[in-house]
């Protein structure tokens, strides 16, 4: 759109199904390179551009990135020396959810480090979103902009409330309800985990220990169905600091498919609300079937990445949630 | 929310259906205050805060708000008049699209009496927007941060497709479908002639000449249906303007019921494009009947001015549009 495009370089933190579909997406943009990506034991860091298939090659024949040649290092602080060694203007942190304070560790690497740019995540737990919600101060001192919370939900859908707020002086309830089909769940490891430890009688802890069997025979007694109720999500933390409504009036909850890439329902989320002339009534945002999470997640993510960009540009630092700006799109 | 909450001073230009209804949405708000208000005829300020009751029993008794006492004056230059003696910090421009300039001229006159706060408005018209963001260098010279297309469409529902975008890497069609029912066309007169200057056979020129009686004639022979295509509205221009698809890829219908509050359809935007994978999908955002277009484009509008007021504490001046601006709710 823009003749003197400024291509931003952006790296990619985690390289699980995450962070592969957010390489996916990223490749035919024009606005957007994508130079790093770091996973456990390594990361790549390529200035013309990383390629998607090299990548994966590396990733799946070797065990991780760092393998890549030419631009692949081994590292058991892969994130650390990432960040250290390699010009890239922005990231998205595509990495799990827990422990709690994963995320938060991750990014007091950035601040140790005298990084700045823009950070995005797609953090779904509301308590690992308050840890980082609690570095603001430290971000703005480093020079950091840090969109939090821009996946599908929260992200997608938690701006679409904060949107059809609008109409109401009064909210009196946001219902988000998702659907999720994937062919195969052993390409969402991680996420698959964080879903089952929003199960009744699974914590986190329990859910991440669980082997790679333990998951399958739970999933076999379920026929490939998971029923989420009430999560933790951070959507609920978002919309009360966007000042919409109490997060006790935010419920998540969704069905999760393991085994067929159809979604079991309509991911869709209600805003029920009173408007001034004292009616009640429902605005409802629903996606289409055809738009798989990673389509909504990192769309997403990006979307916000790049309004992180401008505020960057504007010297606005600290962190700010997916319900407070408006994402940006990106060609 | 906040125990030091700064109440913003609202103005409101034009003082028909649509600004008697903000003049209603404002009423109970605690973090802002209504203190200004002005017609044709006249105006009235005052620093306590205006009632609502008062100033329709001026209006519709005596046929301006300049006969309100305490705090009207009849003037025939009220809006210059009500802008260099009234300490306003905002104003919503709840006046007509028609003609295309007269928006425009309006915020000249804020320009040139030195003023500096935020601007809403509710423009429907694409015409119309385009001139006023040609005013952006003046806006930004002035101190003024203008908010526009901020009603139900263009506004909440150009930004809702504007989120509902990420998850595509290309958008084919936006296409808003909206349905209004209103009792009493009456109460708003200057919409009804926007609305019927969109049916074919119709031009800008001659809606705005119809006589009531002309306007009351037409809706019998339509049993009070007006069915609007391919309108003109600003949707498209923003939409273009915020990266999304170009504008012919957008287009506004609707239904309008002049005989029953009951909506004939549900109002709605879908946001179809092609995933990162290659999938054609269909978002859906569609509003409660229950909610009227005056709860829609007056909290909307209000929620952008509370966005805007943000903007304008961080001398971010100059003229944004609904789909580049997260709104914010108002309590």
């Amino acid at each position: 759109m823009n003749k003197q495009m400024n291509v931003t370089k952006v790296g990619i933190l985690g390289f699980g199904g995450l962070g592969q579909a957010a390489a996916q997406v990223l490749t035919p943009k024009q606005e957007m390179k994508w130079v790093a990506v770091a996973d456990q034991k390594g990361y790549a860091y390529q200035p013309e551009g990383l390629t998607v298939q090299s990548c994966l090659d590396s990733y799946r024949q070797h065990g991780s990135v760092g393998y890549l040649e030419p631009g692949g290092t081994l590292s058991t602080t892969s994130i650390r020396d990432l960040i250290q060694t390699s010009p890239v203007n922005a990231y998205f942190l595509a990495l799990p959810n827990l422990p709690n304070t994963f995320m938060a560790d991750v990014v007091q690497e950035f601040i140790n480090a005298g990084w700045q740019g823009v950070l995005v995540d797609a953090l779904k737990r509301t308590t690992a979103m308050e840890t980082v919600l609690g570095m603001r101060e430290q971000l703005q001192a480093a020079g950091i902009t840090y969109l939090t919370g821009c996946g599908a939900t929260p992200g997608l859908l938690t701006a679409a409330a904060t949107v059809a707020a609008q109409s109401f002086a009064e909210i009196h309830e946001v219902k988000i309800t998702f659907g999720v089909g994937i062919a195969n769940w052993e390409a969402y490891r991680a996420t698959i985990r964080e879903d089952i430890a929003h199960m009744p009688g699974y914590t986190v802890e329990q859910a991440k220990a669980m082997t790679d069997e333990e998951v399958a025979a739970l999933l076999e007694r379920t026929n490939g169905i998971l029923e989420l109720q009430n999560m933790e999500h951070a959507d609920d933390l978002m919309l009360e600091l966007a000042g919409i409504c109490p997060r006790d009036r935010v419920s998540v909850g969704g069905v999760v498919d393991t085994r067929n890439a159809d979604k079991p329902l309509s991911t869709n989320v209600q805003v029920t609300g009173r408007t001034f002339e004292g009616k009640i009534a429902t605005h409802t945002f629903t996606l289409g079937d055809e738009t798989s999470m990673a389509a909504n997640v990192c769309g997403t993510a990006l979307g916000y990445l790049k309004a992180g960009m401008a505020f960057h540009r504007q010297n606005c630092y600290g962190i700010m949630t997916a319900a407070e700006v408006m994402p940006k799109f990106v060609h």
